[in-house]
């Protein structure tokens, strides 16, 4: 499946505002909520987060607060860290950047004009959406297998039409809204892609830290001879959202047009932020908070699939059974149309995103994605029976 | 003067590199500089904003880490702060931003198309010229007079040519490199302009809060009868660079799209710095830092003021006398290039930006930005004699 998408500008924004809608149901605290993309409340490490912060206040003083480069030491962290993935980088090919969002902004800035064409998946995370709709990117869209990520075949059919597409967005890992992650294969051919159209790829991968099963393939960037990878990461689900903090991995070669694109859009990021983070993480904090939080998010998702088997399997449902991230992707009988469960769902007081919410060119009415990180064992598998119940309605 | 420019993206970039070359010798602790558009290291207000950020990660806890809408309370604070200053404005006009850099970076994109034309002052920041120039904007310039500001007729004669300028970037306060502020006249007159050609006026202020001389006259926002204008504050120079949190006053109508537009640049602001900065200019600590702050940069200022009249007035030169903010602008004998005295200054262990670094489009060789902010008196003097060896040589 392939073709450039139709839905004009207004029609997505609008899409945004039902977004938000749904978020407020998120918030309520009345509604069991599956609905958001939060990591869960109760594992957010303030107590330690806040001694790194006061460390480096007391520490670096008026150097915490002022004008700065890049953190270095941030940079060298993070290209440490990115080696043990398999990713040969020096520190001057990671560039800070505000969440895994702003680093598609820059991205997508660096190698696209308005109007040029953009690969990206047809069920996507909307900020995905958003720079492609925003940028008025002509977009591709090619299919996701819901066991071994996103379709080769059709990938390599849109690299191949002209005019060739300026850049592929894919989410490697714990994809969202689908769960699923990129087979070791379908990345090899992937990267092997990239170089033989010429194409850039950008691996947005914000969920990889969040493995609790299995082992982690090598990222495309770790397999990227040719350099057509363009790395994202992201703080936000790792550590927390309001660092706002990520990162890209680039090849060499591109620093001075990175730099000065991310100064015309708000200069830098905060010295303050970027020290507290490389403090938090340097203290050895951030590897005893990611073995919790995934022991609680493996918990989730362990009672999200024995409800969803119990009460859900009976209906006719399918879902994805991801090794890591926060999202399990159901697909539900044809008859069944996620918008209208969705008004039943929040009358019994549970809440979900419906899946054609990702649709980037409609369709997926019978979908829906399930947040399985910010909500106890109990109170998902109370949710999961009230969506069964909202069903049979 | 009014003319589209002719410097190549390219030009830009390589004077942006020489920018930062120039700031390398602002941190070098060898030489003085009065190069930095920083606020003084030594009035930074550490302790109070450690404990603003101890308080908030005390009593917020996980929601001061959580992704979330922008903070009401810092909305609500600063439309509060906007009708101090005779701005009529709800919390709903009030938009966080990740500093004043994206705030012309949001309202570039909510007005212009690449091709554009918009209105810069011909002598200006970088970071606007690092707007309209990465947005590919037709940017015509105009002439800014060192007492009263910008020249309205040339503002008019810009806002009158076809096509019409889809917005105008000016400095009201303490301008960023010249220090002039202007006039209430040319307020009045440039807010009729802007209603007469429907031309929308982003008025860049991040330096008002710094006043430490007579009286402010009204913002463009607060006159602005027919919703014209568009206002940028930030806390980077009133509190410190490393909140990256600024706010642009828009009028009402444009929530939607300023949101949606927000969102696909980088999400959202750090709910954990809205709420310290919050926290901080509730408490009262931000007044108080203010009167010491200015109390400080007047200090120096006068010191500066007066070793140029002692040392660069007998070789000829004029300088601005601001009555806040960061910068005097130094015009030398047109027979002086600043360029060459800059690298002899250096040899004097002097740092300071040559003028034609903010000249949009050439021009203004014999001039230069001084800063007095951070320097001791001491020190700004020494500096200053020093320059006026270097002129000697």
């Amino acid at each position: 499946m392939m073709r450039k998408t139709q839905l004009s500008e207004t029609a997505r924004l609008l899409k945004r505002s039902v977004m938000r809608d749904l978020m407020k149901h998120a918030v309520d605290p009345q509604i069991i909520s599956l609905a958001g993309g939060f990591p869960a409340n109760d594992c957010i490490p303030v107590e330690t987060f806040r001694a790194s912060m006061d460390r480096v206040l007391t520490r670096d003083g008026y150097r915490a607060l002022q004008y700065g480069p890049p953190y270095r030491p941030l940079r060298e962290w993070l290209a440490a860290y990115m080696q043990q993935r398999g990713v040969q980088c020096e520190p001057e090919q990671v560039f800070i950047t505000n969440g895994a969002q702003q680093g598609l902004a820059i991205l997508s800035r660096l190698f696209c004009d308005p109007g040029d064409p953009a690969v990206i998946e047809a069920v996507t995370f909307t900020g995905v959406q958003q720079v492609t709709v925003g940028r008025r990117l002509a977009t591709r869209t090619v299919a996701t297998h819901l066991e071994s990520g996103v379709e080769v075949e059709a990938l390599e059919a849109a690299f191949r039409s002209e005019p060739r597409p300026r850049l592929a967005i894919l989410i490697p890992n714990f994809h969202n809204p689908l769960g699923v992650s990129i087979s070791l294969e379908k990345r090899q051919r992937i990267v092997e892609l990239a170089a033989r159209y010429e194409v850039p790829i950008v691996e947005d991968d914000p969920y990889s830290p969040l493995r609790f099963l299995g082992s982690a393939p090598p990222s495309m960037k770790a397999l990227d001879t040719a350099e057509r990878v363009f790395y994202i990461g992201s703080f936000s689900k790792m550590l927390a959202p309001a660092m706002r903090l990520g990162w890209i991995v680039a090849p060499k070669g591109v620093e001075d047009r990175v730099t000065v694109l991310r100064e015309s859009i708000d200069l830098e990021s905060s010295q303050l932020i970027q020290r507290a983070v490389f403090d938090f993480a340097h203290s050895g904090a951030l590897e005893s908070h990611l073995v919790q939080l995934n022991a609680t998010n493996l918990r989730r998702r362990n009672a999200m699939l024995a409800a969803l088997e119990q009460y859900l399997g009976p209906l006719g449902a399918t879902w994805t059974k991801p090794e890591g991230g926060l999202f399990v992707w159901v697909t539900l009988p044809e008859t069944i149309d996620s918008w209208d469960l969705f008004h039943r769902a929040i009358a019994k007081k549970v809440a979900f995103i419906p899946g054609a919410a990702f649709a980037v060119e409609g369709g997926f009415r019978n979908t829906m994605r399930l947040n399985f990180s910010n909500a106890t064992e109990e109170r998902l598998r109370d949710a999961v029976q009230r969506l069964a119940e909202a069903m049979e309605n």
